[in-house]
């Protein structure tokens, strides 16, 4: 049987949604193993809008589900109508639209609130002891999510702050280098730190396939 | 010394812009070759903005050098602010942008103008004898481009009526699978059908990975 991994995403472009280049490269290792991704991102308007060529906020509204909808060439669901049995796996890859739409910790840090059909597809899954990945700074909604239930290992890189920020959450940090991945078995969550490091697109792509293939081994 | 590979995008999504995963399989591939990539795109309104859920048009203005800014993580040019002297070789990611934004051959067929921009920097390469690749259905604007200078030989897959247009506008279409490229190796041109035939994404980034490949080496 062909393993189903939900892929949740939170826009499209690093400084306000999804970083792109993280979601295709677990899209691709994903179909190099073998497993099905099943792409979601929950139907909310966007934080805000940020043009990419100036980094300034443009007044635009725009939705996180219309816009993930661009990686995932029109296959994709509302996070509301996948619940953790339709999937054996979940990944969320990184970017800011992770700390931004998913949840706001990009403004708020510790005391983040995590989007509520986030929080439950998370929850689900752990609950169902599937595995769970988490890319780049996407790690620190995981670990708010889970906060009740569960003090995962989780990595993003070796930033001081942000890393002190995941430990006030109940995670506790490991520092990882960029081709890596770090798995924290008992609760079977697995993370990489991608873009939080690069510095490239090949570099990061070491990681994410890392990442993926811990994911798949651990169903 | 580091080739350096233009990488000439239209926009962020395949249906009204840059096709995402070939764009980020093309950088990632260039990385791993050891080329600089140069991501530019044309400063110019978007033909249309489509809603990437739902296939339809929504009347938003968006910008092709913006937009396509998501993909290069803010690290790209205006078309207008780049000579073929900067660069080795030059890369066209697919999509609907391609023939939607950089010419309207998506709309005119075999009548299409290309952006004069894009018109004069593809010129420029193939005068100064250095390679160009182009995936998808971007060897349209390509074909176009080039029309008064040469005939190359170019792909698009297998689709009669498409190849029938590209043929109308002096190219020489030859039938190709999805992992394959196919390289006109005298006038240095590089295609390969990526998403004209899919299936899948790991399917497309072997033929990219062969683009890329023979690219390099028509340096």
């Amino acid at each position: 049987m062909e393993k189903r991994v939900g892929v949740l995403l939170s826009g499209c472009g690093v400084f306000d949604g999804t970083e792109i280049h993280e979601a295709v490269i677990t899209l691709l290792m994903l179909d190099r193993a073998g497993a099905t991704a099943v792409c979601m991102a929950p139907d909310i308007d966007q934080h805000h809008v940020i043009n990419h060529l100036t980094q300034e906020e443009t007044g635009e509204k725009r939705n996180v589900l219309v816009e993930s909808a661009r990686i995932a060439r029109g296959d994709i669901k509302a996070v509301k109508d996948i619940k953790a049995s339709d999937l054996d796996a979940l990944i969320m890859p990184g970017g800011f639209g992770a700390v931004k739409n998913l949840s706001d910790f990009a403004f708020k840090g510790a005391d983040a609130t995590v989007n509520a059909e986030v929080k439950r597809i998370l929850n689900e899954m752990v609950s169902m002891n599937k595995p769970v990945g988490a890319l780049c700074i996407a790690p620190a909604t995981l670990t708010k999510a889970l906060a009740d239930k569960q003090h995962p290992e989780i990595t993003i890189g070796n930033d001081m702050g942000t890393s002190a920020a995941l430990e006030a959450m109940g995670g506790r940090h490991f520092e990882c280098t960029v081709e890596m991945a770090h798995v924290d078995k008992v609760n079977k969550i697995v993370t990489t730190p991608a873009y939080m490091l690069g510095p490239g697109i090949k570099d990061i792509a070491k990681g994410i396939e890392k990442l993926v293939d811990e994911v798949l081994s651990l169903i």
